[in-house]
């Protein structure tokens, strides 16, 4: 079973620019900036109550956020679930008819193992499951 | 200052379909399904760990669902924020320059107080504060 929302995705073009407007929305600024390099993009995180906002920003015209923001505009990108055994969790919910885009989880930002699930199979959400790497 | 993601809420154009495929991905089923005539939707609440997924299907065609629906196709809505007092929140928010769409807030779904702020005013996100009615 999903636990709670570990961090909501949101694609944006300018990551200073939104950092400062997420700072006044929120009432609280970034607590990290991190780059991920194998998905060119640029993130930052906000701390809301017990849950995260993570801001995407291409750092090429080939990253998937650049080309979501090309289609969509701006705008949530995904919603990452936390769990506490990501194989466990996608080993059922690929029995349950789901289609994992990522059968081995992959290193994501904020020390996660990664995840996601195709959004034609959960009514167009990209959804992201995230187990955190205890090392 | 914003809490928690209070829910998210996700537009479906089958609430049926789309609770029993919610049910397996959660791994929960939804726990309340609630009617807002006012704003034409019916909605389905479930658990992800301390946040909720909410549902949200037309019941007639011009509901602001069936409108997203027609023009972005199902998918995420927006983004709830639990917040202590909603005056106090967007008084802060309006003086910080976004766009309020519900100055004087409104009652929503699942016992709450609900304002929403303008999407053009953050990177694309309808942003939805939400305060717990006590009575």
């Amino acid at each position: 079973m999903l636990g709670k929302i570990e961090h909501i995705g949101i694609a944006v073009k300018d990551l200073t620019a939104s950092n400062e407007l997420y700072k006044k929305l929120l009432g609280t600024a970034a607590y990290k900036q991190e780059e991920v390099t194998s998905e060119n993009v640029i993130t930052s995180f906000f701390k809301a109550g017990e849950n995260k906002i993570e801001l995407l920003a291409a750092t090429d015209p080939d990253s998937s956020i650049a080309k979501f923001i090309d289609k969509r505009g701006e705008g949530i990108h995904h919603i990452a679930f936390a769990v506490e055994d990501i194989k466990i969790e996608l080993a059922r919910l690929e029995k349950e008819g789901f289609t994992i885009l990522n059968k081995e989880p992959k290193r994501g930002a904020d020390n996660k193992w990664i995840a996601f699930l195709h959004p034609k199979g959960t009514n167009g959400v990209l959804v992201e499951l995230c187990q955190e790497i205890k090392e």
